[in-house]
């Protein structure tokens, strides 16, 4: 747990606090006296600029705590008990939350991904070899789709993507869910053709993701279509997701959504990762997917690894072959252009 | 949603944000960056502090978030799966958590209160019908015990009694669970002689409530015997409650248990909850119960309820009887002298 | 588990195989080949009965194993995930079937029975208070009824209770239960007023009991509205509930509702349970409730029980006082003349 | 439905009743009168002659109604609540099972058959990979091994496979479950050497398939090892799986294990199975897998399907391409020479 001055830390995008306007808020509102659940004015405030910001004028807004906690209430709300959810075979929900699905009584129907994703034409033909086996009834229905948008990967749905996406899902019934816990670094980047409106017209549920984005904790579902998920408060609460003093998420998405910030505050990270994905290009690193977001993969030996690793924190990923590593830089809202300076030259350094 | 300054709020102790020394020592530390999911050193030293107060040097602890969230974590850790959790008919678990503990395939095996606690005696009597019953194996067997420290109506087990429930619960393999949501304010009366190292000794796992007791959010799991509960981590994960950016919760612990705060935070609402109580005696109220701690319950006419009302946020706890109803007023950590001294006053002019 | 000649078992009504006429097709169509999971034509065939037995034409017919599993079947497809389901504090769903239902994630909502009957002035007012109670979204709601015809204490709804029910079920659209474990000894008895018509007119669901009714096992779940649950199928899979070779359920239902056995076959069982009760009652022994079906409950010193004991197996019902204990002999579709004047003779030697 | 004289049946194994032996044993004893719940004599009977065929004078055994609910009450009573089931991608668990394993909150983690088969060497590679990760705690951990004999696809695992997973999963602690549906083709078969004795020796649970080997229904569990599973009795009532005239069970299974029946039953199955094989080969046809035991895998047009369907009730297996269908014939106990022959004869013309 090395905690030196001197240590660079790209391991993740959640090991920081909070953007300052965030702890400034919480700050000043700090005595004041509110009533609990999320019934507050400024938890209010908070939901309305979110349905402001998705163009979603009667969109209901709940705020939770995190995102296995938040995947695990949505998806056992919007699914039947016989129901699955259908996800890419990388897909946060299948690989990396403990079996809180299954908990919750449902399968993950898995599904190859390709950069992270999964198409319409691969939903389509599940649907469809689903309904025409013999069997079909002693079998896990698909009753709703997952994604993530960035995708685990860093990678980026375009729009027309998510269009067929939620066309075939439409077609077959199956409500879209998108997992939004780094959704600025989506919404920040070059590359991104998808916008808050698109993801209220074009999915069932998705939720803007706050801890990863420059809250102390927090994300926001947003369900564009109200009286989709009935009594979803009770659900949540069910669920140990629902927050006594819910003005400190309420604050939190409220400071996130004014004046934009929530659609500016991946930049930095954009920007520190443009030049970290040039550094290592021009230094001879392989790439293992050119990821337009915040997180990079890169193909190292394990003898270059471990010299990284004396100076820098990152993500180790998996075992690419015996003898390299595929390792993962994050930058986040709170990363530096000096930290990144740092990192590049230890880069250069160890080329 | 009146937030006028004129009116006054005792309807619960979850009204304000956290103590000043917690913010103050989230700002000081907002930029630093640590690991997640509490592998920090500001939640290691949180623990190391609890560890001390609670004389229990082998002990695991474990930061979550919520009441709720915490009670199904533990409970479901405990129980095998054939098995329930004995609890007060009033007990949380029973009423107010939405089927929390059904949803991880558990039955609350309720038995009555008196004064919102359960003996010794009863738990005894519970086993003892259990298995003399022909027809047990197709039954729900008790598996553990929960109560509430201090309970849902404000009352105190008393060191004596507590150890008689340790006791009958250690003699019948039942792990005993302590609630303690609101433990600073048992803490914190003068009635009370229930310790921290007590609840260590005598409970298989409690928590220490943050929530309610000057935190943002927040509940300290208590485990005084290393490796009772194997692959709790995974458990919280699984539950949805593990937090990404542990040291939120850790930094927040760690003020509370700096100093001895925590043993103190509860001292002015105790001062507040006296003073009210001595007032309601003075002008005729009828307390419905004579609680020690910060909750305070009171049978008024539903006129005098209508009256005190439109002055006093407070909790509308049942109807007594067509005309009478039981309120409540909780005062908290945060709760003023100048506040105080208003509600009495009012009190005075509705008596 | 002695097994001689000269005991006489009245401790159960399920005792025995199966009805000579269904043994005897069970043997004539033993070695004819059909299709599995009840797409058969035996039962094909026993559904339709049904139907018409209910005079219920659109109704949907699914045939079970076993009473726990129908009820956690028909249960768990019935409610939400946030719901619970409503009985009375003795129903089998709340005390015998080893948390079947809290298995699959609900609670159950007891309230106290009366003869083991529940009335719809109770759920109309635990309804009432449910939607009173300020907290009610952090609550279990109820989501459902159930009740079992006969009771568990052989008690029998009237006609105007259950449709007083229905109607208070219905206008809070809560769908009623009907647990017919033993519904063919309701159906046999003289004061019986509810027919099968009414159950389907009057409930959502309810089961016809084959295990307790003359057959090796079976339970008939009869749904009169068409399309009620949909993917009924699924779940009953999902539950470990489809026989694979449903035909031997088909055919055993098929004999139960062929020239009306069904209404006929729990005769023997009350005509026996009238000359107990009538002897009981003349040599003095006290009945603990008056029932008008298969189960007879007494209360008889601790002593006498003993003497009885050793010539008769009943089943121990509950400890009355500190010398004197309730329990029940049933009679089934099975019990003799014979074994019955046995019965009556021991009774007299003992009295 | 057709159910004329004409059409042949080897669509399953499970279209007829009982072995006639069973028949006349289920008659003789129909109207003695025994007490439930598998406590009577015959079920006593039948564990003790089971634990003799299999050498395992200690082990406990249960008798269940049907497969899919006694893999999921054995899997989770093995699994601790947050560990998951390995299991191949064809294994029934993972496919046909309408989701019971994730109803039960557990995880079917799965590798990639060969033949429908496992290794240890998978089973090694899933354990090393999975504490190899550093995010493992996240994850589901692996926490038994299920393996069908014979597999899905008729195949069988040799005595030295078995031992060799046996030896990996005792090395890592993880029960090994045996799926015995189809058990008796597996002894019956000419290529198998793993006996009963072996199973209890190498595998902590595994259950003897009765529903497609003889009976009406029922499946017998063995535990090898006594206590085991604490409780197993109340975690089959909790799964709907107690059987209340239990002796219905306890009967067939006596009749399976006197004078080594269920070692025999098979053979008719078996020596359809090689005609059919020799038949297949001998006109041309293109087997898929070459199994041997009671399932044949055929590729033929979907021409020659359609015309082989006009006389002959097969399963339909799969696709193979645009113009081929894998379909399966399964013969069983009671396949006679007879219909063998006119099957043949129909391959014969359609070639």
């Amino acid at each position: 747990m090395e905690n030196t001055e001197s240590r660079l830390y790209f391991a993740s995008d959640y090991m920081e606090g909070a953007h300052p306007a965030i702890m400034k808020k919480l700050m000043e509102t700090n005595l004041e006296k509110t009533v609990g659940y999320g019934q507050d004015p400024y938890t209010e405030g908070a939901k309305e600029k979110i349905r402001k910001a998705c163009n979603a004028p009667e969109a209901e807004v709940f705020l939770l705590v995190g995102g296995t906690q938040t995947n695990a209430t949505v998806i056992d709300a919007l699914l039947k008990s016989y129901q699955g959810v259908v996800a890419a075979d990388t897909g946060h929900i299948a690989t990396h939350e403990s079996g809180a699905i299954e908990f919750g009584g449902h399968k993950v129907l898995t599904v190859p991904q390709k950069d992270g994703k999964i198409s319409a034409q691969q939903i389509e033909k599940l649907v469809k070899d689903f309904y025409d086996d013999a069997n079909y009834e002693h079998m896990v229905m698909p009753g709703m789709v997952y994604i993530s948008q960035p995708t685990e990967y860093g990678t980026l749905y375009s729009r027309e993507e998510l269009a067929a996406l939620s066309k075939v899902c439409r077609e077959n019934h199956l409500p879209l869910y998108v997992d939004g816990a780094r959704l600025a670094y989506a919404l920040a980047s070059p590359e991104n053709d998808v916008t808050l409106t698109d993801l209220a017209e074009l999915s069932d549920v998705f939720y803007i993701g706050g801890t990863k984005c420059g809250a102390l904790f927090g994300e926001a579902v947003v369900i564009p279509q109200k009286g989709r998920i009935p009594h979803f408060f009770t659900i949540i609460k069910q669920h140990g997701a629902l927050l006594a003093k819910g003005r400190i998420a309420g604050i939190q998405f409220g400071e996130l959504f004014t004046d934009g910030l929530y659609l500016r505050i991946g930049k930095p990270a954009m920007e520190a990762a443009e030049q970290i994905k040039d550094a290592l290009k021009k230094y001879g690193y392989q790439l293992s997917l050119d990821t337009p977001t915040n997180q990079i993969f890169c193909i190292v030996s394990n003898e270059v690894m471990k010299k990284i690793a004396q100076d820098v924190e990152f993500g180790f990923w998996e075992k690419y072959d015996e003898t390299h590593s595929v390792i993962r830089f994050a930058t986040s809202w709170a990363t530096t252009m000096e930290d990144t300076q740092k990192l590049i030259q230890i880069l250069e350094k160890n080329k």
